[in-house]
């Protein structure tokens, strides 16, 4: 019996997260989670969770191990769970198998429930570690640790500009906009897309995930699977009509509007120049959007911004020069001290073609990175 | 006899060019040179140039060498000159010398000259070889190559800006400029520093090499070898004392005006808002200007970046936000298409410290990185 992990124990975990990112792009509003059953340093049985409503990925992983299950190591993603919800609870499947120790990567990120299933199994004298490879865990579930611990989603915002910081010509042309297929992933990976009433009345984008124009070498859904991610829509003053492209595709449409026009409309007073917006991330967050990725224009992004609402930046810059003339990126208070101006912590900058991809993080935010 | 490179050529040839390298901070107006003497494998002496006025690569190899230089293959980063200027031709002291092979990775760049010292080595019956690592050498005589073959310096452009293109609060306050210690290497390489009126009244810049400030890491000048960059200032409206700090140091400020006030100024006619830039870069080429750093503002930067004069954008980003109010990076003509836009080609972006820097080259640039 040991309460620490060997680098077996990490090499299983990290196959055990490889399983888990298979759900991506489906399993919302439910987290990913990978599954692997070990026995004498080999391989027994994997699984990982699709979908919600369907086996949780140690459920998997059992029912093909069957008796083998028996003494094994199981390694978990996530700590196993311990009430019954669609499905009845992982810990006391793990018990009735008899496996004989259970190594997860993290505890259950929401506070209410965190560590009862570790309790229950080591309860029922099964050898028990945790945190192997958290890190990781943490960042593949962003967006369900976020909700679970702060009631928001984890917001992130789309900016894309030339590298003077420009959107568009004074005169409005900017048909160059950048990110193109990259921006089909984090659409995907997201649980709901949101924007403002401003772009859906200037661009009428669709929204939508494409999977013809899926970047070449990244892990694709598989389209009878693809979900479309929920639309929400910040109008406070109601300008948005069913005859936007948003409207024209199967994906729900969420308003967000001082009062509803239809049934699943969000209802959030009008605070300032837009509705409240924290008040917005939470309803999504009771609605159980796990992910957000936003997509909107210079006032929205820069409110969301001003209100430290935004978890994560996506900064596409195109190899342009537009000058001061030319549109800018965000619309933020005018600051009156450098100690005032929002400071950012870069986390990744790599070419999406031929333009730059900057992943920053503001320092407000309160769930890091790992 | 051969007239194509080995792979051992290539390696003595990487030699050659860190040599020539040691002379980054002090050849100009001359190009860095290096030079490798070889005889059966082994390494017989090197050599290469410091500073104007003293012996060539070639003559410190070959002094070094002695008698051990005949039959030897001479490895020189740039073709050896045969003509007489403050040394007599380093072509003939090789022929003198009796080498069996001389291998360059580039030609002189001057059109008129380009090709006279291997035709004068291939007439004395030595073996010749041309072309070996020569994007290398190019990119090491970048400014050289400019001034020789289009009579303009290689000029640089420094650009510090938040990530979405401010460069201070629109009070003014600015104190974060980013470029720190990198800044440091730009000026001790460049020949001398262009910089415009407004900066010098507003910010009174020093415009020195301070080794006190240098990078870690970096390979940096010997102290009493230190040249500072001569000072050039766009004052078209003669604004600029001899009270600024620009003049607290010894190294020359030239002043490019429409008339002179000291014999050194620069008489360059207007040309619009400013005086002719065009002209301006031919006058510094012909004054034996390479390689030209700039730090100015939002006008001068986009006056040369308009006019299709700047051949490299070192930009900073720091990883700030400050909004549409904030000011800009640069003044550019208010373009009415996206294909007037100037266009870049990223180059290089890495970390310097927290902030990022990135190069780019606009596409108009005559002469492309290798």
């Amino acid at each position: 019996m040991t309460d620490f992990a060997s680098a077996a124990d990490h090499k299983w975990m990290l196959h055990a997260l490889e399983l888990a990112r298979l759900g991506q792009f489906t399993t919302a509003p439910n987290p990913n989670v990978g599954c692997v059953l070990v026995k004498d340093g080999e391989l027994v049985a994997e699984g990982w969770h699709r979908c919600a409503g369907e086996p949780h990925a140690e459920v998997h992983a059992l029912q093909a191990a069957g008796g083998r299950a028996r003494g094994a190591t199981a390694y978990v993603t996530l700590e196993p769970c311990s009430h019954y919800g669609r499905t009845p609870p992982c810990a006391d499947a793990l018990i009735r198998a008899q496996v004989a120790r259970v190594v997860v990567a993290m505890e259950d990120p929401n506070p209410q429930v965190a560590g009862a299933g570790l309790a229950r199994l080591k309860a029922a004298g099964i050898d028990v570690v945790s945190g192997v490879q958290s890190a990781a865990a943490e960042r593949l579930n962003q967006g369900f640790c976020a909700r679970m611990r702060r009631q928001r989603p984890w917001l992130r915002v789309k900016l894309a500009a030339s590298l003077d910081g420009a959107t568009a010509l004074a005169n409005g042309e900017s048909q160059w906009i950048t990110g193109g297929a990259d921006v089909q992933v984090w659409r995907a990976k997201s649980h709901a897309i949101l924007t403002g009433a401003d772009t859906v009345l200037m661009d009428d984008p669709q929204l939508t995930v494409r999977l013809n124009e899926w970047p070449k070498g990244v892990c694709k859904p598989v389209p009878e699977q693809l979900r479309q991610p929920i639309k929400v829509v910040v109008d406070s003053r109601q300008r948005v009509t069913r005859q936007a492209r948003i409207y024209q595709h199967q994906a729900e449409v969420w308003r967000a509007s001082p009062s509803a026009r239809d049934a699943q409309d969000l209802v959030v007073p009008q605070c300032g120049q837009f509705i409240d917006l924290a008040l917005l991330m939470q309803q999504l967050a009771e609605r159980g959007i796990n992910e957000l990725w936003s997509e909107c224009g210079p006032r929205l992004a820069g409110a969301l911004l001003a209100q430290q609402l935004v978890d994560e930046l996506i900064i596409y810059q195109a190899p342009k020069l537009m000058g001061a003339s030319a549109r800018q990126l965000l619309q933020l208070p005018q600051f009156e001290q450098m100690d005032e101006v929002p400071e950012l912590d870069i986390r990744d900058v790599r070419y999406v073609g031929t333009d730059l991809r900057i992943i920053a993080q503001p320092r407000y935010s309160l769930v890091k990175l790992g």
